[in-house]
């Protein structure tokens, strides 16, 4: 599960040990603990990481398949996270310290920055080979996030980067060899922790209106 | 007049011998060749090609010149088959072996990925010069598959590109030596040949879902 | 106050050698410099620049502190003149040879072309750090011209580009040397001169025509 430590300014937030994927519990985990750090008084930033060979892998498929019935409230509560990362009004990386899949994939990207180990994972939207078409708030939140190219490519056809290649298509921003990716993405983001909270909120909230509005509609949070 | 061979999973759409313009006979002809590869069972891909010195020259100005009653018709066709292209839920090449221009520009990039010959022939939008603006869909095409300062020189400037300069502009994917456009594109274009086609369409039309808005609606079918 | 010359085809608006900060008086004469080269017959094209330090800092706010109640239609009056130039009918080209800051900087993203001093001076968007958060226009024209991550760096990072780093960042086309700025801008915008002036400023308002009217809707005209 999502443990929160803090390391002087920046927040880091550990997303869990095993693929750590979006359980409802795993969900109320995270989002208490960006209420924590949204609460913080001071300058702060975050820096989200992961502990073992996954950054996340996504949807909970298996709770998915156990829970039919709540497939388009619990797609609500995903795309409320992505939105709500997309315009935190607190400087934040994601240190992906393994692989980050699908959904995974979709929350780093609405992280401001991103550092990738360079020598093993992959960042990759697999939804075309596992026939899981992206809802339009996912299609709009990575559309918002990457070049035309590398959308088109990463959405189309599974594409699985390393670090290297992501750091080329500039889906990430660095690269850091193993051991180094926490350490690089908390430097990354300490300089940026004092930044006006308001301000920057309104800024990330006026950018991404447009796909804040596609995340949050209810009709658009269909996987089929 | 436009041919449809196959190489394996790889059907090839000869788009003709000449400049290649989007005549009326000629855009049922693509079309029909777009109906039989869709209809097609099993992994396929599309590999669109041509022969000698032009890929495409783009809208049929003389028959234009003769039909000027059917020119919002006209225009509605031709965006209907950069959509169609767009959204096609078929993995697609352009392998661009000749002079790429205008309206035939417009149709490479609705493919999903572009090899050009790296020595001889240009990729150009000459609108600016010859003095017909973009329509709101053209418009929306280009800006939803390039750069955006691209996008800019491009369209304001009709800069002529060699192929080693649209690589550099992010406008082709590949370059290739003469003789060896096709088999470069054939060979991207293969391996994915079994993405799941109803989904790698939803995920298309999806993504360009306001592209095919614009393109598809009549009253933005002017050129003037 | 910004005076207007002429180089050939080329004229030449130099923004002052001050902040040259947008006081109404500043916007009343840059509005008529351009009003002069509209007018002009025959191919032109334009370059903005200006004299020492300073390319343009952008807002005027001690004029905004002693006038608090015009601060709408003061930035009203600021947003139309990005959406002119971002739709002018006529080439042109910002010669950037000092800093570049805030409004200064959007202005200069509202050109065709940027060209910038090697060595020294900045562009630097820095709102977040001032708490003035961009307009929804503002942010419509910055996300209109740059790279999808280079607009979030500087948007939600002030981060100061030297003239190297904004060529990588691709927010500018060129860099030159101290004392080559203009000619080098000069240079790029002259065969540009002939493009048909009707047809470009229909392609510019068509391509930017969401960013235009974002720029002009006032109700969107707050910095709170």
């Amino acid at each position: 599960m999502p443990t929160l430590d803090r390391d002087g300014e920046v927040f880091v937030l550990d997303l869990g040990t095993d693929e750590n994927r979006f359980h409802p519990d795993w969900l109320a985990a995270v989002n208490a603990a960006l209420d924590e750090v949204e609460a913080a008084d001071g300058p702060r930033a975050l820096v989200t990481s992961a502990t073992g060979k996954f950054w996340s892998n996504g949807l909970d498929l298996d709770w998915l398949g156990a829970n039919p019935d709540r497939l388009t409230e619990y797609v609500v509560d995903v795309q409320a996270l992505f939105a709500r990362v997309l315009t935190l009004p607190v400087p934040n990386v994601a240190a992906i310290q393994g692989h980050c899949f699908a959904a995974g994939a979709m929350l780093a990207l609405a992280h401001d920055f991103r550092v990738m180990r360079a020598d093993r994972g992959f960042f990759c939207l697999p939804e075309v080979d596992i026939q899981i078409p992206f809802t339009f708030g996912m299609s709009a939140l990575i559309q918002a996030r990457l070049d035309k190219q590398t959308v088109h490519e990463a959405m189309t056809t599974a594409r699985r980067y390393g670090g290297t290649d992501a750091l080329a298509a500039r889906i990430v921003d660095a690269v850091a060899d193993e051991g180094k990716v926490l350490a690089t993405a908390v430097e990354l983001a300490r300089p940026l922790a004092g930044k006006p909270a308001a301000t920057l909120g309104t800024i990330k909230s006026r950018m991404y209106s447009d796909v804040t509005t596609a995340l949050r509609d209810p009709s658009g949070a269909s996987l089929g």
